[in-house]
């Protein structure tokens, strides 16, 4: 459990710092971000907000393109972000190097099959062996929340919805949120977990939303002109369940907006007041 | 003097577009960007800060990662960013393909000298050409301010002292303040405009502001840690020649920031502020 820091940067009175270290779930080295507030240094520990990207991204895209910490140095909320799968020349990638599969694109779910298994257990990482890091190494309290985009988001409901336990609330942009029922989580699940569709259902938020008997504050923002929504993304399947569940889902259409940064930039400081709040009570 | 529209996104009620054009400065053909607020919808002509990137950069780091078009929306504020030179299979690049001059590396300068002055005059590009296809093309009232980092700042510097009756303001983040004595300047000036040295005091921020009669606000800031500080930036030069000109000169040196886009993230929205303030004098 050791951690090598990278580099670190000002910004907005607090440090922006890349660490890499061994990781156990994934067996291999990996590289993660941590923005850490002004409020640091005052000594009291700080609640922390996991970011979990989407496909293609690392541990930077966040960082650089969510303008998101002006507003965490002003709420005093250290936020982390990982890389989206396990890394290296020992991991396995998609056969044809497609983006939307293996390196880049590690869904937070634990593979079952080989040769996946190996490496590609990304939720035991960002659930448990990272925060446990996190706790251990830096100066934040036992507070956590969620949030991602994309395939990001997808990784935040699950995780707040297998163990809702672990967080005080969770957010999520253009997520997926039937993944069982989508192309891209149809290719990975299939992959990571085999083709019996029934063992999907554990990593599929619509599905565990139906069955969701402990709520955490959920808020959820859809770009409308989002090119992915239709096909990938799908929010209708998560409100449906969210109704049977009845499941406190804060689902927001964003008229205008597409998939990128650009959307994420928008919302990111109501997102990060959602959960400073939260983190608060 | 035609435009083609590439993209446009939502972006904090607004839109970030990308155009392309021929441009006959240049003598190929350019991409840049534009964020139009949501107040462009109202009718009025809005005033417009051009943006300079700096070296490597294209018109999308800026847009990006400078977090600011939540208070370029919030301001009212048009801003445009242009590309770095001119681009394309016909212009020619540093021959050993270095990212300190030829193509990313205009300098915002008129080259004289072959093979470099048929493409590289990327001055009259940014001050002349572009802020005409800009004020016919797009919902723009004629107050502008200029503003740029690294190369960008020493560019936004020698366009507001040598043409100063163009602008309401300049500000730059770690500009390269005197070209003609660090290595990046000597390296793009002896190239574009010759052995020389006297002819490039007129593309020289501190020898430009010694002469300066016509003053216009001044804002500059400059992180302490920067890496780039001490050899290629020399803030101190062009303090003392706004000294000796009574120039109003505010020159803030940050401690502990770097040369990043983390740097300009954190103070982009005292800059625009500043730009805001003199453009609606």
């Amino acid at each position: 459990m050791s951690l090598q820091q990278l580099s670190s940067q000002k910004v907005f009175g607090g440090q922006h710092v890349r660490y890499q270290h061994q990781s156990q779930a994934l067996n291999c080295s990996m590289q993660f971000a941590v923005y850490l507030p002004p409020q640091v240094e005052l000594g009291q520990p700080l609640p922390v907000l996991y970011w979990l990207s989407g496909l293609t991204c690392t541990d930077e895209n966040f960082m650089q393109k969510a303008g998101a910490l002006k507003m965490a140095a002003e709420l005093g909320l250290i936020i982390v972000a990982p890389d989206t799968s396990p890394r290296g020349a020992d991991v396995p990638d998609d056969a044809e190097g497609a983006w939307d599969f293996g390196l880049g694109a590690g869904f937070y779910i634990n593979a079952t099959q080989a040769p996946w298994s190996t490496h590609y257990k990304m939720y035991d990482y960002v659930v448990h062996e990272l925060p446990a890091l996190i706790e251990k190494h830096l100066p934040v309290s036992d507070k956590r929340s969620i949030s991602g985009h994309s395939m990001g988001g997808h990784g935040a409901l699950i995780a707040a919805l297998r163990e809702p336990e672990r967080y005080q609330s969770v957010s999520a942009f253009a997520p997926i949120t039937q993944p069982s029922q989508c192309p891209w989580g149809e290719k990975a699940f299939s992959n990571y977990l085999g083709t019996q569709r029934e063992t999907w259902m554990e990593w599929d938020a619509s599905a565990l939303m139906a069955q969701a008997t402990q709520h955490l504050p959920m808020l959820i923002d859809q770009g409308e002109a989002d090119s992915f929504l239709v096909e990938q993304l799908k929010p209708a399947a998560l409100e449906v369940a969210a109704e049977q569940a009845k499941y406190p889902l804060t689902l927001r259409l964003q008229p205008g907006y597409d998939h990128s940064y650009y959307f994420i930039a928008s919302f990111i400081d109501e997102h990060l007041r959602f959960h400073a709040q939260a983190l608060s009570a």
